[in-house]
């Protein structure tokens, strides 16, 4: 957990290789760097970037053209790559987002999608700023996202920084603000988006985007297609990380224990937010509109032709 | 917010009139009584026990057959009257509503609605008390309950003292755990409730709700009598209080503060759910379903029947 952000973690990932490379023992970069790879795609099963980040890793250890003495500085040239392309797959993903984003609107946020879950700009939080460069007036309520507080603790702080206004709402206010009719968007990213939209993302993700769209407000997952699982049919085959009891009760509320001694948590760190309840998606390579399964489809391979 | 819970401050607010008495000048008990009246009253806007309470303490100060000299004995009779009906009350509620509850029910619960929120036993975790006292098997998903975490903070602490299962989610966790079929049943209890039956309660209740709806969770509000406000047609008609930003972002997490210096949050107190996402109300006179505002007003009326 010293890094997240899923699109933060594929960049990490891809240098997290060049790293095991370099500490291999002589004769053994391939098989070590192999055996680094699986350690750090199970490191967080979730978030599929990871995994697709290691994987274009693992493309340069099994080519065997590449002479064992090249492969680690072969490594660190595609992770310097992936972070810059990271940062024009981002800015391009914000521009897109951005266009969705009326002066005046009001917009909520879960978790933390801004420049400290990627290399640089950010995913949803990339467009709510890009559109705040572009001069239009936002007010954002930011979710603070617990367990981990990534809202409060990052979303507000990077907002700081570019002079978005916003204020903090707890997760279970949201419903509340959705149904005043204040609200005019629902913004987050994606830890990784099933063959037919459903999109597995933060925790609060799923009951956020039900109570906007009971409540007709427009809901915007923003992600790069890397962060797309064509292998995985629907959210409920996507591994649903649970993470340790004490994110929830290790925690003080002025000054004093939130919990009694001993008490446990369930903590899973994720939900499922089936795809009917999105209105869009928002990717670099353009918005994404229903039906999801056939369009989600077409953007991947366009995008795989287009690479070619 | 030294005291808490809707039947608590209806009681509170009966022997802040017994204290406002006492410390009335000579001659004045009964003006003085009426301006504590109204202090008491505006307190907490949204929970209509408080305003109950203390408007019944007022029948007796306005009852001009009483002596002033008799007052303040005879408000001290009656708030000792009313902390042992909310006993008796209480503990009807939890009977009726353990009725719901099966052996091997795992329940998700809002907030705190048991022994600290009443005089004794308790609304919803009352109810879950009352099955667990009959031996039934039942297991406890707690919502934390931002902001001000009445359920990691309470309800966890009296669910040592009873020996029921438990386990503490977060406020955002309860939907996915709503999506795994994995939930029986949902239980809160209630501020004040509308003619129509929608309800306002401890704010998150609406998304809890929603997402149990939507995935066939049967959601009980269990609440005396004395909380329906039938003066008021709709639940958007209920003043929501709204409380200090401090709730929010004056949290410490492991030792680091969870927003920003100087960051404000808007903090509504409590929500309104609509009554169709409500699968039935637990009272003390019984279990009442849809049509609400029909049946609830039946209920009313064969009450005040049964008192005089």
């Amino acid at each position: 957990m010293a890094i997240r952000g899923a699109p933060a973690l594929a960049v990490a990932g891809a240098y997290g290789m060049v790293l095991a490379a370099r500490k291999a023992t002589l004769g053994n970069v391939r098989n070590q760097s192999k055996q680094a790879a699986d350690l750090l795609i199970a490191s967080r099963p979730t978030a599929i970037n990871l995994a697709w980040g290691v994987n274009r890793m693992l493309k340069i250890v099994n080519d065997n053209s590449i002479s064992d003495a090249d492969i680690t500085a072969n490594l660190l040239t595609e992770a310097h790559a992936m972070a810059e392309e990271d940062i024009l797959v981002n800015r391009k993903l914000a521009e897109n987002g951005a266009s969705l984003i009326n002066d005046g609107d009001t917009i909520i946020h879960h978790c933390n999608t801004g420049s400290l879950a990627v290399v640089d700009w950010g995913t949803a939080l990339g467009a709510i700023r890009f559109a705040h460069e572009q001069g239009k007036h936002i007010h954002l309520l930011v979710d603070e996202t617990r367990p981990r507080l990534q809202g409060s603790r990052l979303t507000a702080w990077e907002c700081e920084q570019y002079g978005i206004p916003y204020e903090i709402i707890t997760d279970n206010a949201a419903g509340y603000f959705l149904r005043s009719g204040k609200v005019n968007k629902v913004f987050f990213g994606a830890d990784r988006v099933a063959a037919n939209g459903d999109v597995v993302n933060k925790v609060g993700t799923y009951m956020l985007s039900l109570a906007a769209h009971t409540n007709g407000v427009p809901v915007y997952s923003v992600f790069p297609l890397s962060t797309l699982d064509l292998s995985i049919p629907n959210g409920d085959q996507i591994p649903i990380e649970e993470r340790d009891s004490d994110e929830v009760v290790g925690l003080e509320f002025h000054g004093e224990p939130v919990a009694p001694l001993g008490a446990k948590a369930r903590n899973p760190a994720f939900d499922i937010t089936p795809f009917h309840l999105i209105t869009s998606f928002v990717t670099e390579a353009g918005i994404i509109t229903p039906p999801y399964e056939q369009n989600l489809a077409r953007y991947v391979y366009n995008t795989c032709l287009e690479g070619k």
